[in-house]
C-alpha cells in the first residue's frame, strides 16, 4: 500500500484561459458538524495533495492534475515552495485539519506548481470532483496561504510570458490572432494596438498560418494559426534584454 | 530553546566571482571512525542546514549565509525544491546520517537557494568553519544530490542573467568594463567582441562611469564603473524578447 508523506504537499495553481478571462481551478472545501450535519464553513482551496513516499514531487503534481482534469502532458512548472510557520494557523484551517485527524501545529511544506491549459480542453465532470473555474479577478479569501501561492504564481506567469512563448499553452491547438492578442492583454493587464500587434506577429516564423478558418462564429470567420515549438527552437535568438 | 525541524532544510549554492572564475562555496564533510579516529571518507557538500521551527525558509537561508560569510543583505533567491525519494540513499550519505543520529530513510525536503557575491568581500576565516571556494568547472562528486542542485542553480543563473542585471551582484561595488565583460563571458560560456561589448555598454544609462581608476595594477589602470539600480528601474523598458 502506498503511504502518503504527511509533511510534504504539492499545490497546483491550474490556470485556464477561456478566450475571455484567465481562470483558476478551485476545489470546494465544506466542513460539516459531525453530529448535526450543519455546515460550519464553506470555502475554496487550490488543487493539491500530499505526496506519496515513493513518488517525486513532479509525479505528485502530475497526478493531482490528472486526477482533476483527466489530462496528461500539461505544461506544469514548479515555481516556489511555501513553508511559513503560520501558514496553517487560521481558525478555519485549524478546524479543518483537526477534523481530518491532522495536527495543525505540525509544519507542512507546500511545493507550488502552476499549470497552463485551455479551459475548453477540460471536462470538469471527470471523476465527479467538486471543482470549478473561477476568474482570477473574482477570487476571494482562499484556505491556508493559498492567496499568497496564487499571487506568486501570477507574478511568475507574467514574468515568464515576457521571455518565453508559454502563452500558447493556454490556447487550444488552433487559435485566431485576436484570441492570441486577448490572451496577452488579459495576462499582462494591458492593451495592444491591433495593427502593431499584427506587425509583430507577422515576424514570428514559429506562428504558422493554417488553411483553415474559424467555424460557428457570428462574425466573419478569422484564419486559424498554430504555434510551432520546433520552429521556435530553431529560430530563437539569445537576447540580453536588460542590456537595452 | 529553538527546535530544528528535521525534515525541512535549506541548501544554498553560494556563487562567488573572483575576476577569473565562477566559484561555489563548499563545506568539508569528513567522517571519522568513532573508535579508531580513522577517516572513513572525506568529501564536500553545499552549504545548508535544517530550518528552525520558528523561522521562515528565507530566514534560514539568510542565517546560513551569514554564518558562513559574515555578510548580510546578499542577493539570495529561492529557485527550486528537491525532494526525490532517493536523494539521501548513496552509501556514504547513509553512513553520515546514521553517524549523526538521523534516519536516512526519512524523506528530507531541501529548498534550494542561490546567492551571488564577490569573493573578495568574504573572509573565509569567519567563525573558523571548514569552507572553501571551488571553481565550478573543478567540482567533483558532491554529497547527497548536491551536484543536481548546483546544476539547476547554474541553469537558473544563466537564464536570469540574460533578463535581469543580476551580474553586478557578483562584482565589487566598483569594477572595470573588462571585469564586467569577463563575468558575462564566464557565466554564459561565450566570448564577446570587445568593441561590440563597449558599444552596448555605452547605451546603458544605469552603468555609471566614475572619476576614479584602478590602483595597484601592472597594466594601464582602467576607469571604474558602478551599477545604479535606481537608474535601471527608472529607465528599463518592458520588453517581450521572445516576440522577435
Amino acid at each position: 500500500m502506498r503511504v502518503l508523506n504527511n509533511y510534504i504537499s504539492a499545490d497546483c495553481v491550474i490556470f485556464g484561459f477561456d478566450f475571455e478571462q484567465l481562470n483558476v481551478l478551485l476545489v470546494d472545501r465544506t466542513l460539516r458538524n459531525d453530529e448535526t450535519g450543519e455546515v460550519e464553513f464553506e470555502d475554496l482551496t487550490l488543487t493539491g495533495n500530499h505526496i506519496y513516499e515513493d513518488e517525486t514531487v513532479d509525479e505528485a503534481a502530475n497526478r493531482i492534475l490528472y486526477d482533476l482534469t483527466g489530462l496528461q502532458n500539461i505544461y506544469l512548472e514548479q515555481f516556489k515552495t511555501f513553508a511559513h510557520p503560520d501558514r496553517l494557523k487560521k481558525p478555519n484551517d485549524r478546524k479543518w485539519l483537526l477534523h481530518d485527524g491532522r495536527d495543525p501545529d505540525k509544519r507542512i511544506v507546500s511545493i507550488g506548481y502552476f499549470a497552463l491549459l485551455a479551459t475548453q480542453d477540460v471536462t470538469l465532470e471527470w471523476k465527479g470532483r467538486n471543482v470549478k473555474w473561477v476568474p482570477v479577478h473574482e477570487i476571494g479569501e482562499l484556505a491556508f496561504d493559498h492567496n499568497l501561492i496564487l499571487q506568486r504564481a501570477l507574478i511568475e506567469l507574467r514574468n515568464k510570458i515576457k521571455h518565453e512563448p508559454i502563452g500558447f499553452e493556454l490556447l487550444p491547438e488552433k487559435f485566431t490572432l485576436s484570441q492570441l492578442q486577448k490572451l496577452y492583454e488579459i495576462i499582462l493587464d494591458t492593451e495592444f494596438d491591433k495593427r502593431n500587434f499584427r506587425k509583430k506577429v507577422a515576424r514570428m516564423k514559429y506562428l504558422i498560418p493554417l488553411d483553415e478558418k474559424q467555424t460557428g462564429v457570428a462574425h466573419k470567420p478569422a484564419r486559424l494559426y498554430m504555434f510551432s515549438r520546433e520552429v521556435y527552437e530553431k529560430t530563437k535568438k539569445e537576447l540580453f534584454d536588460f542590456w537595452v
